[in-house]
């Protein structure tokens, strides 16, 4: 026997794999009803996250480089990226490798990289007006959704996780979480009522829920504009 | 001024931008009639090259996880993956890392990683073989191809590169690459005679011309199956 684990079986339902049949036709049908807009680019930078709790990190890294916004500083040999290693806006990631990421902190760090991002904890909203984001970010490629939420809601092995979301299914109303622990999960599809679920656990040490951040290029001034 | 690039601009034409309008026009008409059956599994695994010599690495890397291939080793933690790093079968990386991959020892690690990998010099076929498993591929989740071209023929900066392809738009008679060189060009749609162009452009150290590598799961007994 082989030691480790070759993937997790996706818990499904809830879920439907991307990947799948049926994970194709909710895609399709998304794609022709025009709230996949933000997904071809959010997808053109899919990563899996380097440590096992660098989710928040990498799905920070994403949405970054989806949104073209420049890091100021090179990556390797000449070219200027985001990579999860240069997300040390906010101190050394040492604490991260330990202990993953706070809500705030990433919030933090993807403002200081030059990001626009509006927190929003599940708490404080409803599930209509996370519609409205979810629904204004996949008709645009102006900005993109960092979900925070349990995975015990989506009948998923282990805690608190951060992904980004790809894409909406307004008929379904289904979102498409993009998954950074690729190695685990394939990108699935799930009830938006279920990632609103995940995002309303509290976090144990903070005693507050989780939520979403919504991410988005900063606005300029007309003469900022090359 | 900023020092080094952020991205390149694409050249355009011959390429079109697979986050443009006209790329997304071109992906709803490719995915609704059939050939971009192969995508939703190769863009689940879409990756940056970690080094500027890793093309081949990363793009051997993006087949074998979407083919679903048990590496038989673990990557971080429990869990069994394909990392770029882990590319070791034949021999150490340091070699790559200083002067890229051939396309043989490509094809070669591949096949010690557990694919079934075939090799097909532009110069010993034709470009309608070439189309011929570009649709196979594009038209089911059991291959992929990884392209080895070079740039030049797609008026692009730099010389040899390997990339997947990720889809066909037969109609245009256009290919979808995935260029793991995200930090440079986004995934973009080209004419496929311009890659079979670029395939055909022989490598100075060899004088043999590029190519393609199919990669599918390797043949199993009946009985080998679970």
């Amino acid at each position: 026997m082989l030691n480790g684990f070759y993937k997790r079986l996706l818990p499904s339902p809830p879920a439907i794999d991307f990947v799948s049949n049926n994970g194709k036709k909710l895609f399709l049908e998304a794609y022709q009803n025009g709230t996949m807009q933000g997904f071809n680019s959010l997808i053109s930078h899919f990563q899996t996250q380097t440590e096992l709790t660098y989710c928040g990190l990498a799905s920070l890294t994403m949405v970054l480089n989806s949104l073209a916004i420049d890091p100021g500083r090179k990556w390797k040999g000449p070219w200027r990226w985001f990579d999860e290693s240069m997300l040390d806006y906010c101190g050394p990631l040492e604490t991260v490798r330990a202990n993953g990421i706070s809500f705030e902190k990433l919030a933090s760090l993807g403002h200081c990289a030059g990001a626009k991002v509006e927190a929003f904890r599940a708490s404080n909203i409803t599930i209509d007006d996370f519609r409205k984001y979810v629904t204004k970010c996949s008709t645009t490629d102006d900005c993109h959704i960092i979900a925070s939420y349990h995975r015990a809601a989506l009948k998923q092995t282990a805690g608190g996780h951060y992904s980004p979301i790809g894409g909406y299914h307004a008929g379904k109303d289904m979102v498409l979480i993009l998954d950074v622990a690729r190695f685990k999960y394939p990108p699935h599809w799930v009830p938006l009522s279920l990632i609103w679920e995940g995002m309303n656990y509290t976090v144990g040490s903070t005693g507050k829920t989780r939520g979403f951040l919504l991410v988005s290029r900063p606005h300029k001034e007309p003469n900022m504009l090359k």
